[in-house]
C-alpha cells in the first residue's frame, strides 16, 4: 500500500499532516452500507456485467481432453450468456445469477445439480446460497438430499429461502420439505449422477489414506452480476466434497464464507477447500477489506486469495465484482473455470492459469 | 510497513504527535495472523480473563421473579468460575471456554443443552461452534437431534469436529454419528426438555400469526477466554429458535456469524436474531474492523451492535475480548445475561441494560 500524505493548511496557521488513508473511505462506505437502501440510485449508467466460475483445482492441459475442454467452454459460454441476456433485458442481478447458475446446475460438467459429486453413501447432496447486494437479504440450503429425488435447481431453493421464509439457511430434510412447499421442481435421483462422478467416488473410496487427489478439485459453480440499476448479487451452488461424510457442510452455503454481496463493497462467489474458506470468512473478508481499509476490489481479492489463503494452505479462488463493474477472478490453484462479460460487453472464457484472467484490466 | 506519523501543529505551539492508528495495527495484525503460529509468544504476562453470556432479549425486571433471577445469576457465576479456574490452572482458553459452556449446557436456565428450546416437532436440536484464536482451527455442529437421545455437551462435539475431523461443520444425523464415533456422552431425550420450554413451545405454536414475542428472546450461551499464553478462544452453544422448522440453521454454529476467534484481533460469541447475525457476519466483522481499520475492540463491537445491526433491525449482542484482555459486552436489547472476570480478577455479573456492562473500563 502506498502511503498517502495529506496536507491541510488552515488560515489560522494550523497545519495538519495526515497519512491516515483508511479513514476517509471507511467513513464513506460505512455510511453507504448501513441503510443498504440506495439500491437504485448509485449508478449513472446502465452498464451490466457478469462473471461466473465452474470450480478451481488441479486443472492442467495434460489432464484435459479436447472433447472435455470444448464441453466445459461451451457450458461456461451458455451459462454466461443466459445470465447476461437477463441483465440486458433489464432483469435484476439476482435473476441473472440464478439464470447463469441454472445452466451450470443442468450441465454434467460441473459439481452442482446434475454432475455433482457423490457423498460417502453414494448419492448427491446439494448446497446453494444467494445474496442480494441491494437489500442484504440472503438465502441458503445445505445438505439437501437427492436420495429419493432431489431439488433440480438448488439455487432456486436458496432464492425461495430468501424471499419466502424468515430464515437464511435451511438444512437437510427440512430444506427439501421447504422446497416442496414452494413448488420447486424435483427430479429423480439418477438424473444427478454421471459416470464420471461415480468413478471419482469409487476412486475416493478405494484411495489409500492420505491420498487427497480428489480433494484438490473444487468444481463448485457460482455467478456474480451487476444489473442496470447498479445492484450486485452473488450465488453459489455445489455438491460439496467427493465422498463427504457426517453431513459435512462446506463454505458454499455459508453466507460470508462462500457467497457475499453488498452494494457498498462487492459481490463474491468462492470455490475451493471449503474448510479454509469458512475459517477465513473468505467472501465477506474481501468485501470487508474494501469497506474497512478502502482498498480496491483487485487488491482485496488478491490479499485474501494469494495472501491469507496461501499462508494458511487453503486452495481455491473467487470471482468478484464491485459496483463499478470491475471484475476480479484470482485463484491460487493451477486453474479455474471462469468466464465474464464486462461492462463494455467484452467476453472472456478461461480455464488454465496462464490464460487472461481479467478482461477489465 | 513503516508506522506513519501524523503531525498537527497548532498556532498556540502545541505539537501533537500521534501514530496513525489504523495503519500500523493493520500491518502488524495481518502479518501476525497469516501463519497464526505465534500462539505462545505474544504475551508477556500471565493475565487471564473470561467473559460469558447466557443470551440477550426482552429481559426486564418486571418479567423476572426473584427465584429465577437468583438461579440465573448463580448459574452464570458457576459457569464463569468453572472457566476461570481452568485458566488459573494454566489450561488453554479452549478448555476454559468448554468448561464454562458445559455448566450452562447443564443448567436449565439457558437455551443450550438441557433447557434448550423445542423445534416445530417438539424436540430439542443442538447447534454449537468453537474457534481457537491461536491456530485459526474451528469446529461446529448444526441441527444435531435429541429425538432418540442427544449429545449432552454440544460444545464438546464442536471441539471434536475441530480436533478429530478434517471438517469445520457437521450437520444433522451426520453430526450425531460423528459424536458417537468420538465416544461423546449421549443422554436421553427428556433430559433436555424443561417445563418452561415446553410451555414456551406450546405458546409459540398457538400464537397468532405475527406474534413474534418468543422470537425476541435469544438465550444462546457463549464464552470467550484469554489464557496464560495469551491465546484467545470463543465458543457458542444453543438450541436455536423456538418452534423452528425446516432444519433452520442460525448464526450460532456458523464460524464468522456466531463465533470467531483470532489472536491478531479478537474473540467473539454472539446471541441474537440469527438471520441478521449471518447476513452481517457479526462475529467476524468485529474482528475485521479491528484488523482492517485498526479500531479498538470497544469501537468495533459498538459499530456492529449499535450501528450495523440497529440500522438493519437486528436484535442481539455479543461478548468479545482482545488479546490484552479488554472486554466488550454490547447489546441492543433490553438486557443480556452476562458475566466476566477481567485480567485484574474483578468479577461482574449482570442481566439488565442499566447494570455495569464492562468492568475493565
Amino acid at each position: 500500500m502506498t502511503s498517502l500524505i495529506r496536507f491541510s493548511i488552515i488560515t489560522t496557521g494550523l497545519i495538519l499532516l495526515s497519512a491516515c488513508q483508511p479513514e476517509a473511505p471507511v467513513a464513506n462506505t460505512d455510511q453507504a452500507s448501513a441503510p443498504r437502501a440506495n439500491s437504485n440510485t448509485g449508478s449513472d449508467n446502465a452498464s451490466v456485467a457478469i462473471v461466473i466460475h465452474g470450480g478451481a483445482g488441479t486443472i492442467t492441459r495434460e489432464a484435459m481432453t479436447p472433447d472435455r475442454e470444448a464441453a466445459i467452454r461451451g457450458a461456461l459460454e451458455q451459462a454466461l450468456k443466459a445470465g447476461h441476456d437477463r441483465l440486458s433485458a433489464g432483469d435484476t442481478s439476482i435473476e441473472a445469477v440464478i439464470a447463469a447458475i441454472n445452466v451450470m446446475e443442468d450441465a454434467p460438467e460441473f459439481n452442482a445439480g446434475r454432475g455433482a459429486v457423490l457423498n460417502h453413501e453414494g448419492f448427491v447432496e446439494l448446497d446453494a446460497s444467494l445474496m442480494d447486494g441491494a437489500t442484504g437479504q440472503a438465502g441458503a440450503i445445505a445438505g439437501a438430499s437427492t436420495q429419493d429425488g432431489g431439488i433440480r435447481y438448488p439455487i432456486r431453493a436458496a432464492h425461495a429461502v430468501m424471499t419466502d421464509s424468515p430464515h437464511v439457511m435451511l438444512s437437510g430434510a427440512g430444506a427439501e420439505a421447504f422446497a416442496t412447499t414452494q413448488g420447486l421442481e424435483f427430479i429423480e435421483s439418477d438424473w444427478f449422477i454421471t459416470d464420471f462422478r461415480y468413478q471419482q467416488w469409487e476412486d475416493a473410496r478405494s484411495a489409500r489414506a492420505g491420498n487427497t487427489d480428489t480433494a484438490r478439485w473444487y468444481s463448485t459453480v457460482g455467478a456474480v452480476a451487476l444489473d442496470q440499476n447498479g445492484n450486485l448479487a452473488a450465488g453459489t451452488s455445489t455438491g460439496g466434497m467427493t465422498n463427504k461424510r457426517f453431513g459435512r457442510i462446506g463454505d458454499s452455503p455459508i453466507i460470508g464464507a462462500g457467497t457475499y454481496a453488498d452494494n457498498a463493497s462487492c459481490a463474491v462467489s468462492a470455490t475451493g477447500h471449503g474448510e479454509f474458506f469458512i475459517r477465513h470468512v473468505v467472501a465477506y473478508d474481501i468485501c470487508a477489506r474494501m469497506r474497512h481499509k478502502g482498498v480496491s476490489l483487485d487488491q482485496a481479492a488478491d490479499e485474501v486469495i494469494h495472501g491469507v489463503l496461501v499462508d494458511a494452505g487453503g486452495d481455491g479462488g473467487v470471482i468478484a465484482m464491485d459496483r463499478q463493474g470491475h471484475i476480479a477472478m484470482p485463484f491460487n490453484t493451477e486453474g479455474m473455470y471462469r468466464a465474464s462479460i464486462d461492462t463494455n460487453g467484452q467476453m472472456t472464457i478461461a480455464i488454465y492459469g496462464d490464460e487472461v484472467a481479467n478482461p477489465s484490466e
